[in-house]
């Protein structure tokens, strides 16, 4: 199973793991959060203006539904005009017949499309403490519907869209004594470590947290200093993987997430593994492997994408750092490639995605 | 596969649909609605007091999900203090693997429970016409889940829960030009049918509709004076039956539903087959068969549930014609009885049943 594949992290355990699932359908779940930290400025490039992050997760999930928004026009794009990775899970779904869940965590503005509920509601800025309300119920809930729906698949891909996520996944991780300062990524070319790490520090102290405060508690964690994905993702993931294989379809933003597995229900992770994409693992700015080395040896596998030959240069410009991940592209993009035994590899994926690109410019 | 099932209509369309999902497991959807129809003194048996019908989708839900209700104690009762019918899905669930998913089509009361969200509203008292908001909206969300979740499951069983639905579902008929007078059922011993007929009759006028005037428009029909489970169940039904067999597992409200398939979407009809239990196809005050001869010759298959011998008298009532059926009881029995290839049968499901009864009981 070479592929297009890159076995970054524990090469053993994902190339095992790959064999668990290679030439199986997937079900696909799109976790959806806001957090009032994203329009902290300078965070998250998921949006054009602060305010706007509120309806990325909105529009990625009407986009990977329906084929185009219905809360925005066009498609969610960066400050820079970059398009969602979104587009790179709509070519991996098509190109599968994977089915679809959308799970809203806790949202500003709610998707026009059919969600998930789970009593959750959208989070607020971390600087200002006590950020995720409700997180012990959703997780719960969460972990209930993940349990459930493992029976309607032979595995899981779990994905997410929440602009700010990486802000929070770093204050998460150090109030769980996780040093990832420096290590988690960006949706931006210039990633605002400073910014992020001021914004983590002063969340905690408005927590009275210190580094480690919540080491085996990731809840209290995720409701003090994280978002309202955080929770639903990790009870989602905890209730599925108790039953079947589950791809966490992300990049640092799910250091956290299998950090809080660790604590939660260890057994599960001889069931999970990372699916990202080259452009995370080869990010000089961020650093996944190193954060989860510290937390367990999960493997991380890649999907081989590269957009250096694409016709659309708001595709092209993936290939200078920008966006890299998100909306569970890389894993999706993984998960096509094996269900697929390396029929879909990284050029003809490309194919689809300036095919769907194209279809929804209306060129 | 004589099994313990009554072909009570279509015998042979019957028998080729039990075929098709004979030794299968399905992915089983409980629709809720609430209407403020349920109200109206005399009308609805789910649920002690009228307020109270609010609350019996919620709580039909969670005893589902686990096994004991959130939002109210002990389990849904009639005012005579029959327990939900939804004791007999959770059986069948339990005995099968099954899993579920709760829709809410609109209600006054959310579950506590992960549930799907497709954006309606809790219905009006249809006496005052307009009884269901953005019904058009939501059967077209609910048609796309449901086609994506056609592909999770080898075939899918629909069912509902929404306290006043009877009385709606010959509001409904009669708007789309099916006389359903004197055959809808009742879940109390006496049917109120002439306060039932009253209450159709005046709904009408307030809409300003003749009998049949949404012949062509079940939509409209669902908008002026049915409930908010129909728009939902309808497009769930019709988006997975284009690609999966769908049983749809109700009494009489079933008639509407099929009614609008017919307009909406014939192509569907030959993956569709109504499952109920004995009590309702052997009802002497209602006759699902005879609404349904006028609409189309949709399969109806029977569980044949007896409760004659339970130790629990609250059981035993239901030989008396009452409730008889509801929150997908006969469907769920019936897909029970093919899964196991007739291995479940009426015997030890009434087990099954007792046992989960006395430990809700706390016995």
């Amino acid at each position: 199973m070479e592929y297009d594949i890159i076995y970054s992290r524990n090469d053993q355990a994902g190339r095992k793991f790959a064999g668990r699932i290679e030439g199986k359908r997937p079900l696909f779940a799109l976790v959806l959060g806001n957090t009032e930290t994203a329009k902290i400025p300078g965070v998250s490039a998921a949006g054009r203006y602060p305010e706007f992050t509120d309806f990325t997760p909105a529009a990625d999930a009407e986009l990977l539904y329906y084929g185009k928004c219905k809360s925005i026009e066009g498609v969610p794009v960066t400050p820079e005009g970059i398009p969602t990775p979104a587009l790179i899970t709509m070519a991996a779904m098509e190109m599968t017949g994977a089915p679809m869940l959308i799970v809203n965590g806790g949202l500003n503005v709610n998707p026009k499309a059919p969600f998930v509920e789970l009593g959750g509601e959208s989070g607020g800025d971390i600087r200002k403490g006590d950020a995720v309300k409700n997180a012990e119920n959703v997780y719960e809930n969460a972990r209930i519907f993940g349990r459930n729906l493992a029976k309607t698949a032979s595995y899981l891909v779990v994905g997410e869209s929440t602009p700010g996520g990486t802000t929070t996944a770093l204050a998460a991780l150090l109030a769980m004594g996780i040093s990832g300062k420096g290590m988690v990524s960006s949706s931006m070319a210039e990633n605002p470590r400073t910014l992020k790490e001021e914004i983590c520090d002063q969340a905690l102290k408005s927590s009275h947290l210190e580094f480690g405060g919540c080491k085996d508690n990731p809840l209290k964690a995720f409701s003090k200093v994280g978002d309202p994905m955080m929770p639903a993702f990790t009870g989602l993931v905890q209730g599925a993987a108790s039953q079947v294989p589950v791809l966490l379809a992300g990049g640092t933003q799910m250091a956290p997430i299998v950090a809080a597995l660790c604590k939660l229900d260890a057994k599960v992770l001889s069931n999970i593994a990372v699916g990202t994409t080259r452009w995370i693992v080869e990010d000089k700015n961020s650093n996944l492997n190193g954060i989860l080395s510290r937390v367990t040896d999960v493997p991380v596998l890649a999907a081989k994408v590269s957009f250096a030959s694409s016709v659309h240069e708001g595709l092209r410009v993936y290939e200078q750092g920008l966006v890299k991940e998100g909306a569970g592209a890389g894993g999706m993009a993984v998960s096509a490639i094996l269900n697929s035994k390396g029929k879909i590899n990284s050029r003809n994926l490309l194919n689809k995605v300036e095919e769907i690109y194209s279809r929804i410019l209306g060129k």
